[in-house]
This record gives structure tokens, C-alpha cells and sequence, in this order.
């Protein structure tokens, strides 16, 4: 940490910061410079609170050189973490991840639809929401318990694990009886009781961006997770807000890059909700994994324009077999495949009668 | 609702259109142009979902008029609302608010001194977290329960009604034990969950400004509340994320007239977290009641220099109880007053030991 | 200047930073730390291009510790600039000053009404363009030559200085003819050869903030006009672009306080476009005041709904002359007045037949 | 455009509406709605200026449902425009174009050996500033006139056509005498006065999105060069000012296929500036051809580590090669090639001596 004294701060005013940094048992270093003074803090192994410093007399600013995260950075673990949502289905390996669906849970006949459609055209998993939060208090909600109920029949008929959103923490514990893999939605980003239960809990967690997260605090959120002892995250970029009306996010492919170098974790990509636009999609997936994303994740939806959340940004089932034959040639330019759907190995459709 | 049709669209999509509007069981009204037509929706009373419609071949943008909110609208209930947090300290009528105290409770000294503290200069509530959303896990997480229960010996001292955050559903019961108003803070204003159980406890609610949230978000999430049946919601702006790193956040005045203008509910601004810096808080607390807020949320720590949190941005209470001489002239040259501190209504002191 | 390493960058890369800062001519000081090793460049009295360094390999991060400006600095000049537009008509001494008028000239009668409406009601200087930058190339660009020509009329008839937009370098040999004080407006904020001319010419500037600009990069800007020898510089928050579309821009009335702090320029707020709406110009003509504006920048049209621009942000005198009525107090309250209308010393208006 | 009424507008401010847009020129269509009246305006074949109308007492919102440009839209025209750079040099075929060279010419020496490896390594065209807007006046500002020189050599040795920007009026006839290609910044993405002269010098134009530009604005700024009848016009993507530190720019590739869907014209990006990071350039070229970029401008110094500028965002030659190569297989996944560098046609090098 380095502390930068104001031009002008005087002997006793620098000599204040030193004897505190010496009070909260680090080393001082002092810099004089031709127009201010810096001190620097040595000696900590993790980043220091520094109200105190900052509220002292003389002080300009405080600058932190350590990051304040720990369990997920690259320095802390330099290996990629591969988190495994069901056998054969990984997230982060050499592979891309295909997670698809709709954007809620609408029907038996509906999910069981879309889970058939993506299957075919090569998802590795099914997303679908049970519990949806809705910026509007009377917007549909999700079918809730249901929801799951049907994702879950949906996953006996293709064999496709199921990621979908807990909003709270008792939904929490509901989602995590059957999904295999939990998503935290943007809005919850930074819900920090939240994050401890699903890292808790320990099953796979999907942890969506928040719309005015930086970086950072994505992985300072993560790390509310593994602080829990639960290392299964997979963070995803789905856009931020900005200033442009033409988009509904902003969607920020850099942080891909920026991810992979900090940290070990993997990150994939939602263009769906990253642009807002159905025919933005399948470019922005492209670009996605173009970047380096370890997945990507999409709306699909049997029929679009019947659905009763997102149909805009959500493809059909042939656009989403089409864009999944573009994913292919690009992934293999940059030295990576596509991963395979599992085989099926709930208990055959016969049986659920 | 104004369906705005692609230059070409055909008229095979424009007619589909107007079906698809019809099937939702309202009237279309098609209105064709020198470049585009477009489709009015008419016939609803309150705002549509957009999202099936967007999907339609042919449809360039879909235009909302009606508001997505409604019992938190201007146009739904005209007069002012008033929320009254203890007996004679509301917020909303012709006076503003002046509510203080430091970031987190840290003991039982600190809280009482700081109650005193912005009591004498003229506080008409205080604040004080017990739970404490923090962005790293390892930092100070605040004193829990027992934080409540410092909250009320300083309540008991001073008769301040209290003001604290509440981050999840158990936590809010606990809060509402205790404090007189239920804080939700920026990084929970769009946890759903939370706020509809703030709704259905009933105690008054001050909901902060996301992050990332628009005037709009803010209201909507208020709706959420006042949907439960519990209109007592304070609004308040603490500022935004932005491009400038000279501010920890853009704090941003103009939504105080601007929530006024389009919501009954009152809004108050909170300088400390709005700016981020002790020495630009006294100024835009003038700011803010120029401009019309109804209340200012205002950091004061008995000694900042050795706060646990959010030191650099508390005043000490000679420059707490400067501001708040500042304030009454502004408040004056609006024609507003400024809120007296409640009778001391509590246990005498002496009855504590 | 401190050079932040990698976590685990070797020995060699540390040494070849230390010997590329001794090549640029400063001298290096490595600091080792419990994580990483910083070197601190020191000796310099100004910004050091750090493009050299941060390619170097094992570098992590520059951190600049002095600022990147100069002669606009408190520290280069600690007390506080007053810009003298006309005589008698300062900004930035004790009192406020206020300069209004139209968007743009567009009748010898219009702006000679607006002139003597503004005048009456107390403002200090008239505003109006002759040059408009428009972003459609087919919207109404003002009169050019002619409007300045309306604008000498106008301040012959009023004795109101004038104060008006040049758009490029021909245009403000034109306008520095006629005007007291040439506006740069914020989509030129960084055209450094206009900057470099206004310079040049020596008469007072009004240097509004760019849409995008950080207080930071507003006196970078600036600085290119005293590096020319031209100290009389007015800067101008103006509203900076955001997310929230409720307003035309988001008006950042802290970076008031943080000017004051960082530089002896004055700076004053233009509530008209830091709001884009009519009804929020008042109120937030206040809080500027109130946050310590040297001045406000208001735009006020005899007939604001016949405007040929910027109507609907436009006050009417009547709602102008109550403005003014509602900031002196307020000035009052942190101990300022209002600028007086300079005396009419032109050509008394019999002559003008 | 569409004018949506207060809830609670009276018939008389209606009818006001109605007169103020018949007086316009234009047809009203009232349309009553269960909350509120819309007015639609018919029978304008472009944007109509709306301030009069939304100055109107009893006027909500003016909603604008025709674009506000015209001769850039893909309305306007529906083919691609290809702009010819050189011959057999194009940008916005089939092909990505590869543009690519040195923040800053600094000397004959650096200038060529950049020019050679750009080229061995499949450059289209090669970058080089001689005239560079510095964000402070006392950082180096090229080398002006020599450095237009300097690239004409370069381009005499490689057969690159040159790609360089201009400042303002004068500098861009200078540039013009010498460039195939004016590049305008991003700062002077809106200083209309130069957009005008490179509409009549009547060269290819490639223009840059300015720092907090929608796309709407970029394409605005397009249509004053269009507009003075010079349709060679390429967009540049670079990055948009955003709130998180961690990046200097926030890289908007969706912006691509938004341009192509809404221009005729061609978009290419800019990774360099878009990132502001070495080893974040190359996975956001690569994903910026694969969300349809026709063509990357990339910065590449033959010694990163001794440019006078930018050398932290600059590939060296070795990165370079291998970008484009990675670039070739993602270019064919989408069915584009990559443009071939020209053959020499310039003197042969024995002559330069």
C-alpha cells in the first residue's frame, strides 16, 4: 500500500502516518519526492482497511498495490480450475461449454421441447428459470417449486444437467435439491448472504456479473464462495449498463481475457442477455468464444414469439443449431473443441409412467 | 404501447402485428407513415410485456408510454407521502430530515457518544450498522445482533429513533425488532426476496439507489414493497457508479426533483456515500437540500481516525454540527425548516445500570 | 511514479525497470514486499510518459503519483483566479455570477428582448449562439457572423457582456472580434488546436466539460490554454453522459467542490443542459450554488416554446427572475452575493437609430 | 414522432399540440389511451426538430420513431458501401482488411522497419501518426509535416497505402496532400467544422467513436461527411468510456453488427486502443473479426519498449504475425478471406537512394 501525502504535508503530519502504520503492525517506508512525500505499508500479506489512513491529516491518497482477493486469483492457485457440472460435462477444461434453454420454465411440453432441441444441436446443459426476478412486482415470477419439478423431468428425457437461479436462501436450498448447478443472477451479485449459502452448500454456482460490477468486484464475490470452501465457480460476463440506448448491456468481452489472467476460475459468456437483441446473438457468441470465453450460455426457446419472458433476445431452435456450427471452426482456431453433450443416463422415458 | 415496424416491413408482418396485439386482448391501432408504420396498443392500464411482440418478424422497437410502476406514482395517489419514523420524526412533510451517525456500531461507547454527538448538533435520527455488507469477506462484517442492542441503549440514551441496514430475510426480522426503520442498502435494492419481506413487516424503509439503478429501477423497487401493503418508503440517492475515479461514486442531485416529480414518496440523499470524501460532504449536503431532498443520511463518527470502516469519509461532530447551522438557511431559502430532534422518551439514564 | 511487478517477477525484470528508469534520468527505488515488489521512480517535477516502463516485462501497473497538469494546479497557484469578463463582471471572486440568455440568436428582436428580460432579473452576462454545433447536419447551425453582429446590438442596448461558442480556429478569430468571453462547448473540450488558439487570442474562455471527461481530463484541457499565457479560464460542469436515460445527462455537481479543491480556476454549472428538462433547471441552479458554483450558466428564451432550439430546457423570464430571487439566499447562507449587471457604458440606445 | 401527454392533460393542451404540429407542416393523430393521450406526428420524411413542441404545457415525452440521419442508413442504401483505400485495397468487402503500424512515426528508421514487418506479416495498410492529440500539452505531439514525409517513404518501400490522422482544417489538407486515408479521432468524433472539410477534401475517411458516443452519434457524425457528398467513410470501434478501471476503454464489439445492421457503411476495430493492454489485443482482434468486423486497426512498434508513446498497448512484430494468423481461420468460419497486401507500385527501393 502506498501513501501519497498532499504537496505541502508537514514533518509532523508525515510522521503521523508512519507511527500508524507502525500501530497496525506494518512497516514504514517513507519516499520523499521532488513535489510530495509517499510512505509505503510493507509487511502485509493481503490487502489492509485503509479507512484510518485516509481520514489522517496530509493525506492526498491511498493507493492499494495488493489486490484485495485471495482464494481466486491466479497468484494464489496459477492452475485453471475446472468445475464439473455432471460427468462428462466441465466447464473450464480445454473445451467450450454449450449451456441452453429458456429463459423460464413455462411448461412440461415447453422445457422438455427446448431441452430436446438444444441437446440435438449440442448443448452440454440446459438452463431454464424456475425462480425469476422481474424488475417489475407483477410480472410472471417463474412456476417456482414446479419449475424445478419440470426442469427435472427435462433432465431425465436428455440426460442435460440443469443450472438454474436461486434468488434467495431458502430458494437456495430448493434449487440445489435439483439443479446441478446454481446460478446467481446479476441483481444478486453482491447479495453476500446469498453467495456464503451457496458456498455452503457446494454444488457447481454460475455467478452472472452484476450490471455495475467491475472486474473486481466479480471476483470479490467469488470470493464469498470459496471462502466457504467451495471452489465450483464459474463466472459469466452478460453485459453491463451504459450509456448507448442501442444496446440493452453493454457486453463486455475484454473481461474474458482480464479474467483468465487474474484468476483461475473459468468464465463464459451469456450473449443473450449481454446484447438484448436476437440477431446480435450469434456474432456476439462467436466473439465470445473468439476471446477466449471457457462457454457460453443462450436463450433458446421452442417458440420465441410465445414466450412469456425475453422472447426478443431468445433464438429458435434452428438459429441455435446454426450458431452452434459457427461455434466449431472458431473454437478449433484458437485450439479448442466444442464439449459433447453427456449421454443419457437418467432413468429412460419409459419409466416415467 | 407503440409498435414501431421496420422501414419494408410487409404487410403480412404489420397484420400479424396487429393480431398478435388483439390475441393479448387489446386494440391495435395501425398508423401508417411517410417511412415506417407504426402500431399503437391501446386499451391497457398498465404496462404490457413487451417480449412476444419484439419477436415478430417485421417489428423494429417497441415503445413503452405507460409507466412500468403504479402505487408508487405520482398519478396514483398526488399528495406527498409522509413517513413517520418515531413519533414527531418524519420524513416527506415540510421538513427536512437530518439523519446521522457513524458507518458501523463498534461498541457501546462509541454509538452512545456518537447519538450524543449528532443529537446536540441537531440530528433528528441516527444510524449505525450492525450487519455490514462488505465487498471483501475478510473485512469487518459488523457486530451482529449485538449491534442491535447497542443501537438501543443509544436509542435509550439520546430518544433517537434508529435507523439500520438489513441484508437478508432473517436478518430483516431481527432489524425490525429494534430499529424504526429498515435500511436496504445499494447492493440489495434489486433482491426481490428482501424487499417483499420488508413490505410485509410494515416498519418504515429506507431504500437506497442501486449502483447501476436508474430513477426508474429505484421506483420500481420501492413498487415492490408498497405492493406488499406498506407504503412507508423512504427513497434515497447515494450516488452511482461512473467514469471518474476523482469520486467513489457520481452523486447524482437531480433525481431528488425528478422522484419527486413522478412518485409521492419522499427522497432524501446521503452525501457521505455519495461522494465518498469527508472534505466534499458538507457541500453537497447543501446541495442536496437546495435541490429539494427531504432528508440528508450523513456519516459521524465520535473519532474518524480510528473508525473500522468508512473512516475517510465521516465528519467529526464540529463538522457535523457546522453543516447542519449551514443547512437551515438553505433550507429556509426553499421554505422548508429543518426537523427538531424527539423528546427524550426512552428510560432516564440512570435506570440503566 | 511507482512500478508495481508481478507477483513472482524475476530478479532481472526488477533490474531492467531499474535501469530504464536511470536511462529516462530519475532515480529508482526498489521497494520488496511480502507479495510483490514495487519501484518507486523519483526526481521528476512533472508526469513521466510511462508508455517505456509499462511495456517492460514483469510489470504489473503505473501509479502516477503526480498529477498530469501543471500551471492549472492549487499547488502551482494557491490562490484563487478571478476571470474578468467585462468590467465590474468577475467570476470567481466573492460573488456568484450569472449569465443567461438564449440557445442560440435568431432575431435582432429576440435577442435584445432576451437581453433586457435577463438583465432585469439580475444576470451578469448575456449568452447566446451564433456558431451552434448541432449533431445533424441538417438542424438549424445558427446565423454565424450575423448572430454576432445581434449579439454587439444586444450588449450595446443592455451593457451585458457577451459570452458565446467558437467551434473551430476561423470561428474564433470571428467571435474573439465581438464576444468578452468565447465558449469552447463540451464535444470540443479536447480539440487541442482550437484550445491552443483561444489560447493564444488571450480573452477570457468558458471551458465546458465533455460528455465523457473526468474532472482530470476537464483541467488537461484547460491546461492547454495557460500553456499558451492565457490564465482567464472559466471551466464549466455541464452534465456528463449516463445510464439513466430519465435525464439528458447526469449533472455532477461534486466535481464543483473537487475543482475548488485541485485548481484556482473558477467554475461555474449550466443547470439548462446538466438537465435537459425545464422544471429541474431551478432546483438544480440551486444545489450548484449551494455546492459553491462561482457562477451558473442558465438558458432562458423570451418565448421558450418557439424556440429554434433547446425549448424545452429554456426557462421564460418569469421563471428566470425567480430563480435569481431563490439564489440569493442561498448564496447568502455560504457567505457570497450575486454579481451585479454591469452599468450600460455602450452607446446609449437612442444613438442605435 | 410520437408526442405522449401527462396523465391528467387537459383537452385545451391537447389541442395545443395538435395546432403546434399542424403549424409545422405536419398531420396529428390523437390517439386516447386509458391512462394517457399519445398525438402521433405524420407525414415528415425525416426527424423533426421537437422542441417547440415538447416545450407544450401538458407534454410528457416526444418520442422520435424515424432516425435522425439519412444518407448513412442501410434505408438509404441497401448494399454494402465498399470504400476503396488504394488500389485493390478495400474496406468493407468480403475481405478484413489489416491495418496496422505505430502509435507515432519517430523517425525514418522506426517508420520503415514497422512498414516492413507490418507488411511480411499481412498488414493491408499501415498506421502511423504524424500529428497526435495529447491529452497534455506538454507530452510529445508527433512529429507534424516531417511526419508525413516519413510515411510517404514508408509507404514508397512497402507499397502500404497510409492511413493517418488530422487534427483540424489546417492539418487535414496537409495530411490529405499525403495520406490514402484521414483518420478523425475519437475527440473530434463530433467537431463538425473538420467532419466538413474531409466531406469536401472527398479522400476515404475513417472515423473513430468518440469516448462516450451511442452508435447513433457515430453514425450522426458519419452523416456530415456523407452529407457534403463524400460517402468513402469507414467507422472505427475503440472503446467507450466505462466505469471499471479495469481496462482503459470498454471494447463495444456488439456495435458491429448494430452499424451493419443499421449503415451501409463498413466498421473495423481498433483492439489496441479498445483494450489499452498488450495481451488483451490479440483475443479481442480475433473477436472482433468473428462478431464481423471488416477489418482491425491494430498498433504495432518494431521496439514496444522504446515507443514514444502507447508502447504498452503495442504488439511487436513476432505478436503481430501471429494475430494474423490466428485471425485467418475466424475470418473463413464466417466465409470472409483476409485483403491481401498490395503489390509494390511505388519506385523501387534502389531508386530512394
Amino acid at each position: 500500500m502506498l501513501v501519497v501525502m498532499r504537496h505541502g504535508a508537514t514533518p509532523a503530519e508525515i510522521d503521523r502516518v508512519v507511527r500508524t502504520i507502525e500501530e497496525m503492525g506494518y512497516d514504514a517506508r517513507p519516499m520523499p519526492g521532488a513535489q510530495r512525500t509517499a510512505v509505503g505499508l510493507v509487511g502485509n500479506d493481503g490487502r489492509v482497511d485503509a479507512s484510518r489512513i485516509e481520514a489522517l491529516p496530509g493525506v492526498a491518497q491511498v493507493i492499494h498495490v495488493t489486490q484485495p482477493y485471495k482464494q481466486v486469483s491466479r497468484e494464489w492457485r496459477p492452475e485453471n480450475t475446472v468445475v464439473t457440472i455432471a460427468p462428462g460435462v466441465t466447464v473450464g477444461g480445454a473445451d467450450v461449454a454449450i449451456i441452453a434453454g429458456p429463459c423460464s420454465v413455462e411448461s412440461e411440453e415447453q422445457i422438455v421441447a427446448a431441452a430436446r432441441a438444444v441437446r440435438a444441436a449440442g448443448a452440454t446443459a440446459l438452463r431454464g428459470g424456475a425462480f425469476k426476478p422481474r424488475s417489475s412486482p407483477y410480472s410472471f415470477q417463474g412456476l417456482g417449486r414446479r419449475g424445478l419439478e419440470l426442469l427435472a423431468i427435462a433432465r431425465r428425457e436428455t440426460g442435460l444437467p440443469i443450472v438454474t437461479e436461486a434468488m434467495d436462501e431458502h430458494g437456495a436450498y430448493l434449487v440445489a435439491e435439483i439443479a446441478d448447478c446454481i446460478q446467481i443472477g446479476a441483481r444478486n451479485m453482491q447479495n453476500y448472504s446469498l453467495l456464503r449459502v451457496v458456498g455452503r452448500i457446494g454444488k457447481p454456482v454460475l455467478l452472472k456479473r452484476g450490471m455495475a460490477a467491475t472486474v473486481n468486484d466479480l471476483l470479490m464475490s467469488a470470493e464469498y464462495v470459496l471462502a466457504e470452501g467451495n471452489d465450483q465457480v464459474i463466472l459469466c460476463e452478460r453485459g453491463v449498463r451504459s450509456f448507448d440506448p442501442a444496446v440493452r448491456n453493454m457486453f463486455d468481452l475484454t473481461a474474458i481475457p482480464i479474467v483468465h489472467n487474474l484468476s483461475h476460475l473459468p468464465i463464459i459468456a451469456d450473449p443473450s442477455h449481454g446484447t438484448g437483441l436476437r440477431d446480435k446473438v450469434t456474432p456476439m457468441a462467436r466473439a465470445a468464444v473468439a476471446a477466449g470465453a471457457d462457454g457460453i450460455l443462450v436463450e433458446v426457446h421452442p417458440a420465441p414469439d410465445r414466450a412469456l419472458s425475453d422472447g426478443a433476445q431468445s433464438l429458435d431452435p434452428g438459429q441455435f443449431a446454426e450458431l452452434v456450427s459457427e461455434l466449431r471452426p472458431i473454437a478449433a482456431a484458437i485450439g479448442r473443441g466444442v464439449v459433447h453433450p453427456p449421454r443419457i443416463v437418467g432413468t429412460p422415458v419409459v419409466a416415467v409412467g
